[in-house]
């Protein structure tokens, strides 16, 4: 069994690859501080591509949502003028209308998250990292801002300040999730190619991980966003240069340090494996950029292949316990 | 000014043939008892039938919803074993998500219907009867029913007992409505040929909409919705028949009589004439079946023919005046 953090596509893809090496026997932690309340649905973003992705069913060329999709609603909603700057599409609809009403009925956002993991044949376990409301906040050069009004709606324009996650403190981890964490058949923990800054820090954030995680007995391995000081996709590199970090994987690993054991970087990042290393992390380096779907059973396995090589050396748990 | 009360189908045909002939100086009272809460969302069947139709927009063949529909949605939402019973196109739902909310944010429901309707280029002023809570409930062989589970789950197919509106008692007749029914400009009322159980009684279950005909000044006119003994569509013929009443245009004057002046009928009732007028309802034969946008014009001119006929004559308030 292997345990994936992740986030929006990065995580969505990895956990894929995982899941695609392992036969499904994964489970799937996911940012929901993302989530949001829009057009009086419940949308939780991160959710939705993971699951849409375990099922083979993302839009590849989009990034996000569905594959065959279609724009009736949208297009109509523009005719009534209403809000179309969160683009839904017809079937995606169809997850968000579901989920809100399970949720108004009381049903809890874990629940829902499995009842439509299963309709839609998915076997990794897709846990979301809280059945509490966590909203990261972000503070820009246009002021505080809610997460998808700076993602999607200004496109990540204004200048990053800070990031917060409102509500992260009052949240209680998923149990199951943490129950994974600590599970003897527990294998390896993966941090996914995810933004680290608003993909995977939410579910740091929440009370009970980073002590699941320091508890770990098994090695825990991240996967670097960041190739060649650039993100493979979305505006990680952007954030990291506005918060005045080094968007390059040493940034990466500076961001991990004490966390994790190792970290895989793209080939074209393998001068910076020295400066890695002396933060007390391992360097893993290989192909890091899934291309395709081969290229996330290729990557999940390169990564697979790092943390047992750490847990058969022993050459782990060296950062988090010499503190 | 003409005033015009309808429910589904036939209202909203009615509705559109009078506005193309009056230059869409009309408003239409909608029933709202058919109104729901599905999937989360706030729907108004009887609403969005008129105002689609009047819109133009109305798909002809399915007798609901909108034209050139695409119905992803509800695909997707079978995949994740939702409800389906109810079928909601996808751009259908743009009007039901927009509606929902702006209920939610606090609009009334007759400002929301201004505002959709103007959004969908709707001249004529179509008015919820009510911004009250009035909902359709029938007693039937499978016991007390909501009345679209009545309706379309189980499309009338449970005998009908009777007939009640929850709410109306409480509610309150749209003050806009009341105001156009006493306006010097008003030259007609008509009633449209809509279900007159569950589509018109609603609207007239609400305090102040029959002492308001009561004190009209000018002619009431309904047109049958029963033809040659038979709904010209929808389920009428059939519960006035398990409603123990006459399934005929007899059993429509009687059901109307103290309120109407005229009855507009098909040819295939002309031999009920004598029956009709014995009641002190003139009646005006001709035919009564909208077939196409035309036929719709046709049979409201004819049936304001009527109205001004009877007007001229002063040859009405006689059954409501002389009791």
């Amino acid at each position: 069994m292997i345990v994936t953090l992740a986030g929006g596509v990065g995580g969505a893809r990895m956990a894929a690859g995982l899941a695609t090496i392992s036969d499904g026997k994964i489970a799937v932690i996911v940012n929901t501080a993302d989530d949001f309340e829009h057009l009086g649905l419940a949308i939780s973003p991160d959710l939705d591509t993971v699951m849409y992705t375990l099922a083979g069913l993302e839009n590849v060329e989009q990034g996000w949502g569905l594959c065959d999709e279609t724009w009736s609603f949208m297009s109509a909603l523009e005719g009534l003028g209403g809000e179309t700057w969160f683009r839904l599409g017809d079937r995606d609809m169809a997850t968000h209308v579901e989920r809100s009403r399970m949720l108004a009925a009381g049903v809890s956002l874990a629940s829902v998250t499995r009842h439509l993991c299963a309709a839609l044949g998915v076997r990794a376990d897709v846990l979301a990292m809280s059945d509490g409301k966590v909203r990261t906040v972000v503070q820009t050069s246009d002021g505080e801002l809610a997460f998808q009004d700076y993602f999607v709606r200004r496109r990540c324009e204004p200048r990053l300040l800070s990031v917060r996650f409102a509500g992260a403190d009052r949240a209680q981890a998923l149990p199951e999730a943490l129950a994974r964490l600590a599970a003897p058949d527990l294998e390896a923990i993966v941090i996914a190619p995810s933004n680290p800054y608003v993909s995977v820090a939410p579910i740091l954030a929440v009370p009970g991980y980073v002590a699941a995680l320091d508890a770990r007995e098994v090695p825990c391995v991240a996967v670097s966003p960041i190739v060649g000081g650039k993100a493979i996709k979305g505006p990680a590199a952007k954030m990291m240069t506005e918060l005045g970090v080094d968007a390059s994987v040493v940034g990466i690993a500076q961001h991990y340090a004490g966390l994790i054991d190792g970290l895989v970087i793209d080939e074209a990042d393998r001068a910076l494996v020295p400066s890695i290393e002396r933060l007390g992390i391992r360097a893993h380096v290989c192909d890091a950029i899934m291309r395709d779907r081969e290229g996330r059973a290729r990557l999940a396995a390169e990564t697979l292949g790092f943390a047992r090589e750490l847990g058969r050396r022993g050459d782990w748990r060296g950062p988090c316990r010499a503190s």
